[in-house]
C-alpha cells in the first residue's frame, strides 16, 4: 500500500446506535467529544427518520443544536431517506446530507417502501433542497455488493445508479456493503467501475460480518477511494447473531493504515478510548481487535 | 487475487488446544474426523513436549496411534522443540516434524531456554534423525514479524535464520506471526525476501490478534506462499484478553479464498461444523466470523 491520505468517517452515532435502546443525548455527546478528541473530523451525527420507527434517533435536532459550534471544524452528516428528512436536517442546521438509495429494488421496497427508481426521483429533489441552503448531498448506495433478497447485484446495476446520482448532482457516492458479503476483488472491481464513470468523491461503507472489513477497506483504498466508514468498537451494522461483527471497527482500520504509512489524522488510542465510551453507553463489550488487544508495539 | 491453489493447514489440535484444560483423546479424535471430513489433508496433530508443561498434549503418542491408518492420506505434523521430541514423534510413527525456532534470542530464551543459535544447532540433528526414517522437517520461525520482548525484528535477521534452516535441510519454512503484529506490506516484504533466498516450501502461521489475519494471509498468498496455518473457530493463539482473537480462523480464510477463485480443497461448511465440534469440546463459543454469520450468499 502506498502512502496517501484517507478520511475515516465515523458512523457510531448513527449506524452504531440506531438499533440499540435509546441512550440520552448527553451520553451521545460524550461519544461525539471522544471521537473529535481522537481526531475524527467527519462523522454521521444522526438520522432524520421517523422516531416511532427508530427511537434511538429521536433526538436528531438536539444533537445538531448541541454540536452547532463545531459546524466549521467537523463535517456532520445527517442521514435522510426522503424530502421530509432533508427538510428537517437542513432546518436543524446540517449542510451535509446522506441520502440512502438501495440499488436492489426488493431491498429498497422492504427498507424504504419504494423502488430504486422512486428513491432516485426523490434524490434530485433533495439535492435541490440542499443546494438552496449551500448544502451537499452524498448518496449511499445500499446493497452495492449484494442484497439479502436478490443475492448478487450486477456491477452494471450499481454503476447505472451511481451515474444517475452523479447526474442528479450529488457531491459524493458511498458504496455500502450493507450485509457484509463483499470480498476484496469485488471491492476493487466495483470501485474501479464506478470511478471510471463518475467524477465525484467515492467512499465505502463496510461491515465486518465475514471478517473482511479491513481487507475490503485496504482494497478500496488501493483502488482509489477517498473515505471509509466505520464505527468505534464495531458497534452497529445489524449483526446476524449475538457476537457477530457489525460495522468495520475504525480503530482496527486506523491501526493498520498508520502502520502502512497512510495518513488519517486520527489517533488509534483515541479511537479505542471513544470505543470504550460508546460501548459502555450501550452496555456492550468493545468488539474490535485493537480495542481488546491494544495496538501493536512499537506503534506504528 | 489470481486463481491458484493454497494448502490450509489446520492447527486446532495443537495450537488450538495447547493452552486449554486437557480434553480426552476421544474428543480430539472427533475434532480430527470433522477436520478430515471438511477436506483438511494437512494438520498439526499434536506436540511432543513435556506433559508437565503442556498437559493438554500429554496424549501425543495416543493421537498418532489412533490416526495411523491415515498416514498416507493426511499429512500429520508433530511439533517438536528438541531432539528428544523428535525421537518421540518418529517413534510414534510421524514423518512430518515441525521444529520451532524463535528468531528473537530473548523470546527463544524465554520460550525454549536457549538462544536462536543453540536452537539452530539442534535443528541439524533433528533433520538428520528425521531423514534416517524418511521423515521431513519444517522449521517454524517464531516471532518472524515481531517479538514481545525485542519489538520489531529486522527482515535480515529472519532471512538469515531461514537461509541457515534451508542449509540444514528443512523441507519447508513457516513464518509465524506469533504475537499478531504483522501488517500486509510487512508480510509481502518478508515472504518475498525469504523466497528470494531459499528454495523450499514457504508457509505462514498467522494470528488475528489485531484483526489482520485474513488480510495478511491474502498478502502472503499473493506473494507466493504455499500454505497458511489456522485453526477452526479461531481457537488458540494465546489471546491477550478474553474475547481477543487467537489463530486465524480457517473458515474465514477458506470462505474468502473460495470466493476469490483460489482452490483449497476444503469445504467452508465442513470447517464450520468442525469448529462447532472443537469449540464445544473446550466449552468456548465459535469465534470466527463465518462460524457466527454463516457463509455469504450465494456461496462462493
Amino acid at each position: 500500500m502506498s502512502a496517501g491520505h484517507v478520511t475515516l468517517r465515523d458512523v457510531t452515532l448513527r449506524d452504531g446506535l440506531q438499533d440499540e435502546a435509546p441512550i440520552d443525548t448527553g451520553a451521545k455527546l460524550a461519544i461525539y467529544e471522544a471521537l473529535v478528541a481522537a481526531g475524527i473530523r467527519d462523522l454521521e451525527l444522526t438520522s432524520f427518520v421517523r422516531p416511532d420507527r427508530v427511537p434511538a434517533m429521536a433526538d436528531a435536532e438536539a444533537m445538531c443544536a448541541a454540536t452547532a459550534a463545531d459546524a466549521d471544524s467537523v463535517t456532520r452528516w445527517g442521514l435522510v431517506l426522503n424530502r421530509r428528512g432533508a427538510e428537517r436536517a437542513l432546518a436543524a442546521g446540517l449542510r451535509h446530507l446522506q441520502f440512502v438509495v438501495s440499488v436492489s429494488d426488493t431491498h429498497s421496497r422492504h427498507n424504504a417502501g419504494r423502488s430504486t427508481d422512486e428513491a432516485m426521483d426523490d434524490l434530485a429533489a433533495v439535492v435541490e433542497l440542499a443546494a438552496a441552503e449551500d448544502g451537499v448531498v452524498e448518496v449511499t448506495l445500499a446493497c452495492s455488493f449484494g442484497c439479502p433478497y436478490e443475492g448478487r447485484v450486477p456491477v452494471e446495476r450499481v454503476v447505472d445508479v451511481a451515474v444517475r446520482a452523479a447526474e442528479a448532482g450529488v457531491a459524493s457516492i458511498g458504496l455500502a456493503d450493507t450485509i457484509g458479503v463483499a470480498v476484496p476483488s469485488e471491492v476493487t472491481a466495483l470501485v474501479e467501475a464506478v470511478g471510471e464513470r463518475v467524477d465525484v468523491g467515492l467512499g465505502v461503507h463496510l461491515h465486518d460480518t465475514r471478517g473482511l472489513g479491513v481487507a475490503n477497506a485496504l482494497a478500496a483504498i488501493a483502488a482509489g477511494i477517498d473515505r471509509v466508514d466505520g464505527s468505534v468498537g464495531a458497534l452497529g451494522g445489524c449483526p446476524f447473531a449475538p457476537g457477530a461483527s457489525g460495522n468495520l471497527a475504525l480503530e482496527d482500520l486506523d491501526h493498520v493504515l498508520v502502520a502502512e504509512g497512510v495518513t488519517t489524522g486520527v489517533d488509534v488510542e483515541g479511537l479505542v478510548a471513544a470505543a470504550e465510551v460508546a460501548c459502555s453507553a450501550v452496555g456492550r463489550e468493545v468488539a474490535s481487535h485493537v480495542g481488546q488487544a491494544g495496538p501493536r508495539f512499537p506503534h506504528p
